[in-house]
């Protein structure tokens, strides 16, 4: 068993299972609490994911949106890091499992694992069309768009060129229009003048959504201005559209009765939503429902039914009890951050024998951003676009990145970037054996 | 055949093979001589080896230290960039073949493939003993290095605990010098208050070389200055070192008569040097000599015996013609550059007609970097240590990155980690399965 104490003074032992938004804030929140706070992640950084897709497209190192959790949490003395990855959860016993053989021992338990993307059972679409969750999704990302355009470079036939300069990039929620609206920009801009053989701006560039309009869980109007900039950039949007199969080097889909073929090299994957594993156990271990993605239905104050010292928060836990229609929160970054808050507050409250109403989400508002210039932006009172809205984009996720050296980092790439139009980070590495 | 015609004017086509110091920097003289010219490289980017020690070590990412090699040459409009990787040489056609089963004509070729770290004749150390030649290779370092403190931090047997504490630096040249001194410092200063289980200042860092004095190719007093500093900063440094055998977290050492063993988990490799495996075929295609390492013997042009048309510059060439002892000019990237500059300059001279004298390396000095505010400087006629050697360090090779918002970035993190001793990029990436 790995050894908890830290500090012999406070008993009571809070483990915290991942460590993105939610785990990271909740363990944050808790810095100065009278317990102990374990800390586990697969991983040994916290990601901020919102930018994944400028990894993915050359514009920023995985160093610039990575933090390592030791250095964020160094001076929490209160608190440990583990290393680790949790297999197993026995709330009889207080006890997690760990893939190394370790168990800790827990008096609280915070669940914060996430969920990763899927195929909606086309597993076999995984290697034909990677998702973007992880360092190494969007390393693998980078290297098949920067290799799709070095192989149309030597390539003599001109219906294979073509192939190489197509990319579909399958769903049209915020990841899907981020990453589309890079990938313009780097064709059409940034490698312009980088080849001799092929003309990078006929690069074809499609975005496939299946409901009716991109960035479905905005307004219509900003929904509608997305898509007028996207076409702008030069991205070709198919809404109304649902992939029905992924071949070699051909997406078919289908717009209503009609069925087509998409003959292009590199796809792309921002689509479907499924919960980590961790999810599947708390479904066996309590007596959880999970609903149709895996993710974990959890009471107003955010513990598991039946367990009062179990909580899930962020994209695992489905929170269906601030909207009268049933409608869970959605999965992004500021509901995480506000569930794990309101954990370690309740927690602290608790241990003063002190109770707190329901978790409420407070929605500031959500932004997506199109390229370079453009943007959209919902505060709820004020809907806008355009110039002011990247500005508002920009500021939002400078100020939200962890460390205060990834800040700087990344100001000075966004400020260099965006005169140049460079995108310097744009490397083929780990190339396949 | 790759279509090299990009400009059908200058009919002289000069070839290229590897975009490291040597080939970028003939490209670049190139830039506007009445040749065509073809970079190729196995990789998108030019590295700036000597700084991979840092991103070995956390201190810089990936894409600080490597520049896309059409981003540096895509104003060159008689240049054109391919990624590939050439596997044969046919003198008598003029022709070379890429793996792709491509083949480009040159009439002119330079080949600048460079060397990799070998392992004197026992390559099952490979495994145990990771080198640092490529951008993987550091990945790879860091995650071995960073992932023994997690284990360490999760151990409870003691003995287990100081084996996951000890590194070993196999070769007290440049590169290892610097791995000692940054790791010392990522040890002992940045990851100090990061564990909770684990002193960190308790690791142990043993460098080992074979010689009498760590940087053998430095003056006596520069190296003894340099272990002073490697000692200051904690590290254990052993001379006339050799190691017989790597086993299972185990390296045996012999030093004099002495046979000893020591226990690490974490062993690095920075010695040993084999020439890319384009020399064996240049052997086999041409009246070349090598040397021991695999080195292709040049004429004093820098040319392939029997073969006017063929240059070899950079680490791949041995030239012995400087120095009266016949000793070939030391593999640094210096000597690279000042080989291509040449070799484009007497090609534009050919083209009028004329010549040019032999091929002289103007030595202005070498310069190691032992951690933070300490480095040597030996530029012949003064030889100096310690702060003001190291601003030199930092300003040489800022000045040499090759793109300037390259430049920018690594003045930016550098100035950030002076002060905080912070090295924002120990992320833990690619982990083994």
């Amino acid at each position: 068993m790995v050894n908890a104490a830290i500090d012999n003074q406070s008993p009571e032992h809070v483990v915290i299972i991942g460590g993105g938004f939610g785990g990271l804030y909740a363990a944050q929140a808790l810095g100065r609490a009278s317990v102990q706070v374990t800390l586990i992640d697969k991983r040994n950084f916290h990601l901020f994911q919102p930018l994944l897709y400028q990894v993915a497209t050359g514009g920023l190192s995985p160093g610039d949106i990575a933090s390592p959790l030791r250095a964020v949490l160094k001076r929490q003395k209160n608190t440990q890091v583990l290393m680790g990855e949790v297999i197993d959860i026995n709330p009889q016993d207080r006890l997690i499992k760990l893939q190394d053989g370790n168990t800790i021992e827990y008096d609280t338990l915070i669940v914060a694992t996430g969920v990763s993307h899927h195929y909606f059972g086309n597993d076999q679409w995984a290697e034909k069309a990677p998702g973007l969750k992880t360092i190494e999704d969007a390393l693998e990302m980078r290297r098949r768009i920067l290799s799709a355009f070095e192989v149309a470079e030597k390539e003599a036939d001109s219906d294979q060129r073509r192939a190489w300069l197509t990319f579909v990039i399958v769903g049209g929620g915020p990841t899907g229009v981020e990453l589309a609206g890079a990938l313009a920009e780097l064709a059409h801009s940034t490698l312009k003048q980088d080849f001799r053989h092929i003309d990078t701006a006929e690069t074809k560039i499609i975005l496939l959504e299946g409901m009716d309009r991109v960035l479905p869980p905005y307004p219509p109007q900003l929904s509608a201005e997305a898509q007028a900039e996207l076409e702008h950039l030069g991205v070709q949007v198919q809404t109304k559209t649902l992939v029905t199969n992924i071949d070699e080097d051909q997406v078919t889909i289908k717009s209503g009765d009609r069925t087509e073929q998409i003959t292009a090299k590199t796809i792309l994957w921002a689509a479907g939503m499924k919960a980590s594993p961790i999810g599947e156990v708390m479904a066996k271990v309590t007596e959880a429902t999970c609903d149709r993605a895996g993710r974990v239905i959890v009471n107003p104050d955010l513990t598991v039914p039946g367990h009062t010292n179990i909580f899930v928060i962020g994209d695992l836990a489905n929170f269906p009890h601030q909207y009268d229609d049933g409608k869970p929160l959605p999965g992004v970054a500021p509901v995480a951050m506000q569930e794990g808050q309101y954990v370690a507050n309740l927690i602290q409250k608790r241990l003063k024998g002190e109770t707190l109403p329901q978790f409420h989400y407070t929605d500031y508002g959500s932004l997506a951003v199109i390229g370079r210039n453009a943007a959209v932006v919902n505060l709820g009172f004020v809907k806008f676009s355009g110039f002011l809205a990247w500005l508002t984009w920009i500021f939002v996720h400078i100020f939200f990145l962890i460390e205060f050296d990834n800040k700087i980092i990344v100001m000075v790439q966004w400020a260099w970037g965006y005169f140049t139009r460079n995108r310097g980070t744009r490397l083929i590495t780990n190339p396949e054996e």
